[in-house]
């Protein structure tokens, strides 16, 4: 059994970290964190766990996170680059839902997050936990970043096109929704339903933290070429979803076979990407509560522009499942394992 | 392994036992109907399925059914009854969770379904499948009949008050508030988002169907007393959820704690019961996508009504859920047995 | 023209008033506060009023409101009490839509709100503004006490039932549901939309603020008769409406049509209370964003339970459109003038 | 008084007609279609017009209609060019909501909407109803195309742009976003609360009928220069509101200022187009249930793509409320009349 504590418990990735690890077959539960909450019954918090998780908060102080193999921290931005260090020096593995190992230039990490970095050599040793593209080094891993909601969902729509180099590299646009969750279960007045509920808005589109972090990746993807991107994302009434609408051009002339083909050969054997058949259109809801990303890929009327969709539920793969996904490659475990949970639809 | 047939695979409860029987770990889902779906596969219907259920909807006719050792009827109101009787023979047990086999007294049936019954022998074969009552019968039935969404949780609730015979007998209330997925899969008018979306309203209060099956059950509890009820259902902007709050008028004094403790000690062991603490308000999301029914009693400012809460998904403890429960009831199997998903909140 | 002024004008019944308020013909809006926005502009805050509302938030202190004629509280309990002095001084007539002036009992009024009054002359003056049964006062009244929406909905239903003394007094039963707007615009956790969205639950059953203002005013349509009431509310995902179902048992016989044409006539010329036909289901939207209440009247199954069904828009007939429909009778103004807006529907 | 008939008033379009026109001050509505429901009282059907509107549904064949100054059809396409010749024969004006008089180009017309047109000759009297282009051609129109929904919120979007002709015309991209109202009142599964609730999907990425109308459009608003738009409609669970978010590549540098200045001074005096401060995020409630449309443009990280943030309330400005401005206009009324309603926000 993989002993497992959990930073930050009381946040919507963290309690949907707990939902998937109290169900994981190899995993046990250790020891949990809410800042506010020391000593409260996790499941006096979140109801659906009672009789699933038995623990109580407790204080990251506490002597159980020393017997941790792993500890996931689902805190704000700049918790875990403080604790990390502590943690592995006791012997656990430390996998960061938050962007403190995301950006491997400090200079730029400091100006979209502003704060001072106080662990870049952290960074530099830390494995970018996209599975479908660093699955080898995952395994090795210490430190893991997980990747962000939105840069899932657009890096791994993105991915075949800029790995088979047929598409212009400056000037992609990523415009992505996502459901209400992705702002974090904190009382903010946007996020209240009757101000995010039958509403939609786009938000940050001057620039979203989450806009270097893809820069990043599609750059890896592309062979290190410069990256222009538009990332424009926005706010739909959903709970949980991102629906990303991904624009690029071709930078060579592909037939509609030939690009259903690679996409479909590029995540063969993958088993959290689904390439759907060609003119078909995924809905979030056919993602809802998995670990499952489905894309489809268009040219529409034959011009010159691919359109990519590609859905995750950001909770799962764009958060907690992936993270658990990445365990399981850290700890030599089946990739699913705990995490092949069944889309709930309707 | 069990070999499972669903009649009736496209509606809401169907692919909530597609879901829930595709990862049952002793269920070999072995086919599947549509009526007017036959040769589709049923993942490009249900894409959330995709990767888990191969299957393609077959005709009821098919050879699989008759290899099943046993059929789910998802299906409109009297079709099983028309059906259940060949594969009986066949040697298949048969669990309807639609109404054919819910009501003893044929005539009643007949005055509410607004239907000839064709197998009245079957009804008075049949075991009412509320585990929490019947458990016993239900190992042994041929015919299951799945209770109603709405008389499950309304069962449920009263159950305790009346087999302790301590409320009046003729003046229940139940005032009940279903998600909009009770209405089932159907292109209705009353059920588009435009018209059931940010809208609440009640319906039959004239009476509705799952009135003469909430008597007949709570009847039954109060050792056979004639139950006099009201019952209002209102449709409320949720998709999956049933909130029911109920009203009895104690006969007797009795003080919150000894009500508390009823309740408990009534639903301990019971796997998919779960009393909460006094003071407390179950919410509908603290089962969704589960078989977990919550409930909390209340006493309010100390008079002389109780007040009831419970909650259930209807489409899992309310459908297809307890439908697998059952199953595991009659195969001997655990009773939680690929039935204990962890709700999914947010 | 009428000088407004508006206390609180950045909470949803603030802005809702803005809303009325700046399409009313004959009134002038002239001065508007908010706690925390003193200096910006109210379109910045509600870009809904662009080009509508030209004023920016102005503290309590500003001379604008002496020259008001009328100035209306939308603020959180124990504000108006505080101000309203001062206000009255200066020649202002004021409208309370919190809850200072709505108790007549003093202390029952401080054991629910927790706090001491500090005007309790002003309650003793203050008109209870439901205009269908106090329209005669509310016209010489210096302070009115706008009803809270729950007390609005509630009353409204069992009015006619209460009058005519056709039920007992001592087992109502209001069963109501809100949407969430209801909370207020404040940042809390529970009204998140990923918390309160696709959920359904009761809260504050063991005793609701708006318990007492109901048995009040319950009481005086009973001829000062005692009231037992047992009051639930609960919480459903629509941005604005109120459902109350109620529940009351009859003392003597009464036929159906009977029933049907007291409501009929009880209500008979108020523009804003509407009396379904018989065997009708009011919906919320019926009444979205429109000062309308709706009401049907049903006796299931010819038992001796009535069940009543009263619909309304919480920010509207049950805040901010029936404050301006007093403010219409105060000012000898025809009383659907500027609040006779069509329900927005679907 | 201008005498107003309806053809299709049992649509979403239809009802959105009826509210507006049954409030407008200047207008006698006259007679009301529906097909289905001949004989039916409108507020039978929709009973948020009771005490609104008297009138029942009735035939087009209806004498009323011949009295009528102007008859609107919000009916599916196809229905217009059939009986406007007879109306305009009988000295009405013709507002179609559909799409049978938008498309110039018949071939392309029949080709996407695949039917045979049966009244050419009115297509080229016919007068595109965007106000904000062609006032002055719609003063005279006796057959108004008024524009679809999508068309609206992508052309207001574009038009700044194009017609200062600093963007590129072959890559324009249009990601747009439509609440489900937009499918129209229809029992579709699609449109099922438990389909298009809590989902989020992209549709006819192949090609939408919208398309063409757009194309057509924008090319006018270029000077007659070929347009290659990418336009990718999504459904998101809001019952009203578009979001369309659009893309454009400079074709010369423009400063930030300058590039707000253009969309200020374009639609500067237009009541209905408000071109928010540099830096805003339009929401669709900023808009809901009024018909005004609200637009910001964006130049992100100063590259040289233009994002534009264009959101109307689909049946407002989108359909009905657009369609009585446009009757304002034909008849020399205020253009604002009756149609000046303030946004419903929460």
């Amino acid at each position: 059994m993989i002993k497992a504590g959990i930073v930050g418990g009381a946040g919507y990735a963290g309690v949907e970290l707990l939902r998937i690890l109290a169900g994981h077959p190899e995993v046990e539960l250790t020891a949990v964190t809410s800042h506010a909450e020391t000593g409260l019954k996790v499941s006096d918090m979140f109801p659906s766990l009672r009789r699933r998780v038995a623990l109580r908060f407790v204080p990251l102080e506490d002597d159980a996170f020393t017997r941790c193999d792993v500890v996931f921290f689902a805190t704000p931005n700049g918790i875990a680059m403080q604790q990390a260090a502590r943690l592995l020096a006791a012997g656990a593995r430390v996998v960061d839902l938050a962007a403190d190992f995301r950006i491997r230039d400090i200079a730029e990490w400091e100006k979209w997050y502003g704060m001072a970095h106080v662990a870049p050599e952290l960074v530099a040793e830390a494995v970018y936990g996209l599975p479908e593209v660093h699955r080898g080094q995952i395994r090795a891993a210490r430190v893991l970043a997980n990747p962000g909601c939105y840069p899932t969902a657009v890096q791994l729509g993105f991915l075949p096109l800029l790995e088979a180099g047929i598409v212009e590299h400056g000037h992609l646009i990523a415009d992505a929704k996502s459901g209400v969750s992705g702002a974090g279960r904190r009382a903010e007045m946007s996020s209240l339903f009757s101000e995010a509920g039958d509403n939609f808005k786009a938000y940050g589109v001057a620039g979203h933290r989450h806009l270097p972090e893809i820069r990043q990746g599609l750059s890896r993807m592309a062979g290190g070429a410069e990256i222009g991107l538009v990332f424009v994302p926005h706010l739909t009434p959903l709970i949980r979803g991102i629906h990303a609408t991904l624009y690029a051009r071709l930078a060579r002339d592909i037939d509609a076979k030939a690009l259903q083909d690679l996409f479909e050969s590029r995540f063969s054997g993958e088993a959290f990407v689904d390439v759907l058949p060609a003119g078909s259109h995924p809905e979030t809801r056919s993602v809802r509560a998995s670990n499952m990303c489905r894309i489809a890929v268009h040219r529409p009327q034959g011009g010159d522009t691919v359109v990519v969709l590609s859905v995750i539920d950001n909770l799962v793969k764009g958060a907690a499942g992936q993270a658990v996904q990445n365990m399981n490659i850290m700890f030599g475990k089946e990739e699913t394992l705990g995490v092949d949970m069944i889309p709930v639809s309707p």
